[in-house]
């Protein structure tokens, strides 16, 4: 039994995929260990999906798995290992051993930020911690936040949420800050941002809602406090990746290369789509567009395999 | 008075670009004769936006309407006739001559299928006449249906529907199809195509559905007949690109060629979106994540030229 596609991911990215391809009458299988992605877990509502006013994470999940199993479409839930080529055709090795194939498989298994791993920085996720300023920035309007991270992405963030917060501080735990020369610029222009290094934060602190954050000034090794509402975690994401090395290239940030527009990476018939791929901008609404693309490509793909 | 940015077309593209684009904080206009684009006026439901199993056009139109009302972003139904540049910003020259500047502009005017101007065409637009076998092809399961256009869309429109249809005729005007080598054999490996070349079409005819089509054979001069239900219009489309000549390129299907994931075209901070590009894939939920990556890039360039 050999699959037109295998869609490895259950979240926007790979619904979407999945929903094209069915509709497409590939023979196609989605795996996943759940559905969701990072939406599922959104504590705080969705306001920019279009069509969607205002929707609660899990909702707006239930109304694409809806959506999705309405298709015809196998969905397995297990966890994918490895891809590997074999001849002309892909092998999905699942987290339980058994041995998948496909003509062509799409890869959407999403990037879970790296988290801080400090005391508090669970317990107030969606209560003044968040990992995404583009989805949560306009609540900490009106409010002192806190960035941790000194690279780019921290810096953008800090740029976005000049729109919002009167106060912003940069925490980065090097001497050094890594965001290239124009967000620094941007940076010193700004007279809300404020840029702290040697920062190595301790623990992240609140009441119902957090309002401040500790940190160990590694020159001076005094400990200190900022009385901050928000604190947006910046210091990169890890891609699931790992199960597809050697037939895709990775950036620096272990993303996957692909081309865009047809989502392809550099092995033919192997797509990359939604956070898991370079694509800069990290959406529900890009996620899904991509989705879409790989899915179309996949289906002229497999169909000139099939009759060549 | 110069907006930070203009957004130009009402339909999907247009409408998250602007969701996002106010999101930001960024001072946008929205200027669209009415809201809507090609979805409005789809007959047939839609089925592939993720989140809505099965929704009419104008109901997801209007959901995306109130969303994008939901935001602080100013609408103008109005509609563009030029984008010039002077000095360093744009201006977007009305149809009523009004002069309106930006920073920055997205265009996001849509195409239109070019109709095939035969008696019949309109009236039986959702009733067999179709411009989009991605958006319709599963309504034609099991039914006999005939292709104008011997170009690539054709082609590969004939190609999608031999996933539903038993029989599928390609109809092309010139004595010799214009479709590229790889389409040519995949349409010749296939027992359901078949190709008429020479062939003018004269009428669709129905009751309340389509039920045939008259067409001239030019080379014998003789009137013929085919038995069909369903009718898919590909010879082009007409996308609303003369209003930015000068500072764009197009394609050789007068699309404007942009950056993929960026969306810029050939002149900074202007960008083009949806079905107005060159992007190959032209669907709703991608035309919305082409708004977002363009409005999320013009962001960061509005902060930039603000700064410098």
């Amino acid at each position: 039994m050999i699959y037109d596609l295998i869609i490895i991911g259950g979240g926007p990215a790979g619904i979407t995929a999945g929903i094209y391809a069915a509709r497409q009458k590939l023979n196609t299988l989605l795996i996943t260990k759940e559905f969701g992605g990072q939406i599922a877990e959104k504590a705080v509502d969705i306001e920019n999906y279009p069509g969607f006013r205002k929707i609660p994470g899990p909702e707006l999940m239930e109304k694409f798995v809806t959506h999705l199993k309405n298709q015809e479409i196998e969905i397995k839930f297990i966890g994918a290992k490895e891809i590997k080529k074999e001849n002309e055709n892909f092998v999905v090795i699942t987290t339980k051993k058994e041995r998948l194939k496909a003509l062509a498989v799409i890869i959407a298994t999403g990037a879970d930020p790296r988290p801080l791993e400090v005391p508090g920085e669970k317990e107030f996720i969606g209560k003044g911690v968040s990992y995404c300023v583009t989805c949560d920035g306009p609540v900490f309007k009106d409010k002192k936040i806190a960035i941790i991270g000194g690279g780019d992405a921290g810096f953008e963030a800090a740029i976005f949420m000049t729109n919002y917060s009167p106060k912003i501080y940069i925490l980065e735990y090097e001497p050094e800050v890594k965001a290239d020369e124009t967000n620094q610029e941007i940076v010193q222009k700004s007279e809300k941002i404020e840029v702290i290094t040697n920062a190595a934060v301790k623990e992240i602190k609140g009441e119902n809602f957090v309002n401040s954050l500790i940190y160990e000034d590694l020159g001076t090794k005094e400990t200190k406090t900022l009385n901050v509402e928000g604190v947006f975690v910046e210091i990169g994401s890890q891609p699931a990746t790992s199960l597809a090395r050697g037939l895709v290239e990775f950036n620096e940030r272990d993303e996957i290369k692909v081309e865009f527009e047809t989502y392809q990476t550099k092995t033919p018939g192997l797509f990359a789509v939604g956070d898991v791929n370079i694509g800069t901008h990290k959406q529900i609404i890009t996620a899904c567009g991509e989705g879409c693309k790989a899915a179309l490509t996949a289906f002229r793909y497999i169909h000139l395999r099939k009759i060549s």
